[in-house]
């Protein structure tokens, strides 16, 4: 590719809604442009990454033995109705309707089109295993999309499913992909870890997420110093902590004025944080569940979620706490009403080892002191719904973890036989009974992948692709295009190169030699080949590596065999 | 791939929805299915052939230096609003809100995005030509989807835009993309043609249209048997008839009981269908275009359409024809209301030489005779508004034409400045003066290609592929799986051929002989290769041809090489 015919409208400045690095610089670099929040165009430098990130998922896929389809991604709502998810999925579904009034949506998730797809014709236990993949854009509607490319509402996404006959059989199809997704994310370059993670909104049981490890993720990961557990902190279950045994002193109601928050509430009372209990309420489609924490943790809403059941939590209006007897900003179950169908107790097992602590007395400016929960919570329920913290230890063997933040950019799902119960998806097995398919499913953010990639490979210059997922491998930079013999050796060796398969791109701009170097950091080519004054002298190039700056400087005739070398050692560990 | 494997559920019998060829083997053929009015799902097969069209328009895009990129498919209305489109494209476009009450369409082209896209960022000549293409869904709500996927709803398009800095640049670049069409239908083994087409709601001058030609094809071709004149019916300008000249007779009003048909008219006065004028109503945007015509022609609504202007033209309703003096069955100028802004009425210039004719009195039951046009009619306009027939002549050179039913797979257009004055799009051009970029745009249907290709090739068993969009190219087929030898010169076949990278499928199904040899004759590989008893006996195989029926047994030693050679032969043919 000549740079003069390349549509590459790089910016001096960065728009100041990018927060995040891959943003700013896809942006910089003339990858992308937004048409509307959280909607882009792909220009051609970023076409082409996200092109080799597909070619990339398809060549892995196909190597599983997975077949490639295309669903649409117009779904009638009939399917989401069957199923039961068309009002459960809420806002986040873009719904539309077609001129004679019937209702769609724009694909969130496939596991409806697809069970209904193949029920019916999908019959008999002879034909699975079975896998099916597609590649195309997803669709949701994000209350704050942000971040670019990482929480986009319309993103590329491979998502594939897998049908079997038993549990066996779906462990087996899901090691399959797990081990798929390892090799895609090492040949995409990327530092990731699959992480143990809940199955919220899709269903059903066992699910790894493959984070991509990265400050700018939004997902929290815990992972073992010593032995290999790993989670999103949403999955990971703290250890129950213990307190020192003390003797029991009397429950005593006292007057804390302006201490609705456990800062105000500790300073005033000047006690150790881990003496008092804080806590928080949720609406969980209707039910309000007051959630009950030692003062220094935080409540893990997911593990809320799972417990209560149900499919949206929100923080509980004041109306719906009013109505069961507690007062915001110092709510106990002391005093609150009884639970019953519409509202629940929960305390965090580390919260019930509390001795003599502080907690609400549902009355505003007083709390009680002395509070043992053993004693003093009455009608409760004990699950553990704190969220792991560093100070934590790991679950399986004790010793110190780490806390992370990840990018999500793979999840792999064992759904079992939830979709294909609901949506009566059945096939014939060895003695002729009808049986649920037992079923799995995988996905994979294409466009997200792409984010990743940059937030894990960059510097104050620029991106630094890993070569698998460069826009073009080589970029050659000849110091001035006024110069004819530089011009030379810059085009006979981009025949060169283009002749042995190696994808480059010539920068015979007439530009300045410093805006040519900018650019080529910026975009983050993996090799930059200089040709200046000394290259026509001494028939001699300057091939640099962006990712590590070294630079070397061969004879003209050896340049191509080299560069060839560099990018298959690139290549070879995935740089 | 081994058919025990494949994801293609064949059916016996064919859904009766299905009304033509591709859409009946399609489904028969486990290569798509129906998700809704319009919207399907590609299986493994037809994914495959989708995929093949796919890699040869890239291919061919590529090669003529147009850049891909990947615009959003969910679009914005405000730019919509700004070129003035959101009304003019009607119930055609799909439209949704996201949860904050903003609107967008799903895109059914993008000359809006497009253009909103470069202006501030394309701003010099020196940038351009540029041609920027993507290959996407395509989103149109059509009244009565239908034929499969020669009218479906949702359907993958290749779209490209060019911009040029004047007239003559776009000419070249129109150029370019009409060369790389004619390559990529040759390649697709498509029998096409070019022909001038109108260019609709697209706007712009100069397009031609790529029919393939299909007795199924809802497009009427107009061709010249002599000179190469070629032309959608729509666009093509016939010829004014003459008729002998009369002496002129009084204008006389008959009463013609039950006559509101130009056959009931011209059995109960006796008279040549030639002597009757009859008038077809059209409402274009409100306005009422009252249109004359010989008995024995038709009229073309899109000449009426762009004769009057206006985005959208159907039949008039009886209010309409009420308001302005016209009598439904018996309408003519005579008596009409006088045309105004509401009013138009157009003869065509044929029906204004009829002598001594009949037309309507706009009174119930009663005709006029002896009516000559240009002494008769009052206030009307004369312009060409009827289609052309078989019985016309070559607008050109005057040799008889030929008429044949085409499927519009690709249409390029000459836009000129349309949307970039609209949308305020400019480029300074050498002289630093601010100017609209000159824009084409160019489309391929490449699921209508899909179609198309099995609409032109096939027979009672099933479909015959071109080679290049086959979704494998040779079948090999053991007549027993049971049978060790043939299955052990099956395996060896079969992974030769995969090594040779020719696509093969194995069939290696536990099925009677009959049943592989219907399915792949129904689902059209190109070559078949049988191994039966003789095999293993005589050391050869059996290759049959699907388009010729030809076949030839050859040296199971020799058998991988002669299917290379014929592939080949058939590559170079595009057949």
């Amino acid at each position: 590719m000549l740079a003069s015919k390349l549509y590459c409208p790089t910016l001096r400045e960065i728009p100041a809604e990018a927060e995040v690095v891959s943003h700013q610089y896809m942006l910089k670099a003339g990858m992308i442009r937004k048409n509307a929040g959280g909607v882009y165009t792909f220009l051609p430098l970023g076409r082409r990454v996200v092109r080799k990130i597909e070619a990339i998922v398809r060549e892995e896929m196909d190597a599983t033995g997975a077949q490639e389809i295309m669903m649409p991604i117009m779904q009638p709502a009939e399917i989401w109705h069957e199923s039961g998810r068309w009002s459960a999925y809420g806002a986040e579904m873009f719904k539309l309707q077609d001129r004679h009034g019937n209702d769609y949506c724009l694909g969130p998730t496939h596991e409806e089109l697809i069970t209904t797809l193949v029920r019916n014709e999908l019959r008999s236990y002879k034909q699975m295993p079975l896998t099916l993949y597609q590649m195309q854009n997803k669709y949701r509607d994000e209350i704050r999309p942000r971040f670019g490319l990482m929480r986009s509402r319309e993103f590329v996404m491979k998502d594939a499913y897998s049908f079997d006959m038993d549990e066996e059989g779906l462990h087996q199809s899901y090691q399959v992909m797990y081990d798929a997704y390892s090799r895609i994310f090492d040949r995409c370059g990327l530092n990731y870890k699959p992480v143990l993670a809940d199955s919220g909104q899709i269903g059903g049981s066992r699910t790894h997420e493959f984070m991509a490890l990265a400050d700018a993720g939004e997902a929290d990961v815990v992972s073992c110093s010593a032995c290999d557990f790993a989670a999103n902190v949403e999955k990971a279950v703290p250890c129950t902590l213990d307190m020192p045994e003390e003797s029991l002193k009397e429950l005593e109601i006292i007057e804390t004025p302006d201490c609705s928050t456990i800062d105000d509430l500790t300073n005033f009372l000047e006690i150790p944080i881990e003496k008092t209990i804080k806590a928080v309420a949720f609406d969980v489609d209707g039910k309000l569940a007051l959630c009950m924490i030692r003062g220094d943790h935080e409540v893990n809403d997911v593990a809320v979620q799972n417990f209560v059941g149900g499919n949206t939590i929100e923080p509980a209006a004041p109306e719906l706490l009013a109505a069961h007897g507690l007062e915001a900003g110092y709510m106990s179950p002391i005093h609150a009403a009884d639970p019953d169908d519409t509202f629940i107790i929960i305390v965090d097992p580390t919260a019930m080892n509390v001795y003599n602590g502080v907690t609400g007395a549902n009355k505003h400016g007083y709390h009680y002191k002395n509070v043992t929960p053993s004693r003093d919570f009455k009608n409760i329920t004990v699950a553990t719904i704190r969220l792991m913290m560093e100070s934590d230890v790991c679950p399986v063997c004790g010793a110190p973890i780490h806390m992370v933040h990840g990018i999500e950019v793979g999840q792999v799902f064992e759904l079992g036989t939830k979709y294909s119960t609901s949506l009566q998806a059945t096939f014939l097995d060895q003695n002729g009974k009808a049986k649920p398919y037992v079923m799995g499913c995988y996905g994979i953010g294409v466009t997200r992948t792409m984010a990743a990639a940059i937030e894990q490979y960059h510097d104050e210059k620029g991106i630094i692709w890993p070569v698998n997922i460069a826009p073009y491998e080589v970029a050659i930079l000849p110091v001035s295009t006024k110069d004819c013999a530089m011009m030379d050796i810059a085009g006979t060796l981009y025949a060169e190169l283009q002749a042995a398969g190696i994808e480059t791109l010539l920068d015979d701009r007439n530009e300045r030699a410093g805006v040519k170097f900018n650019d080529a950091d910026l975009i983050g080519y993996p090799i930059r080949i200089t040709i200046g004054k000394k290259s026509a002298a001494e028939e001699t190039v300057e091939i640099k590596l962006r990712r590590t700056d070294e630079v070397e400087v061969v004879s003209i005739k050896q340049a191509a065999g080299r560069v060839r070398d560099i990018i298959n050692s690139l290549r070879e560990n995935n740089k």
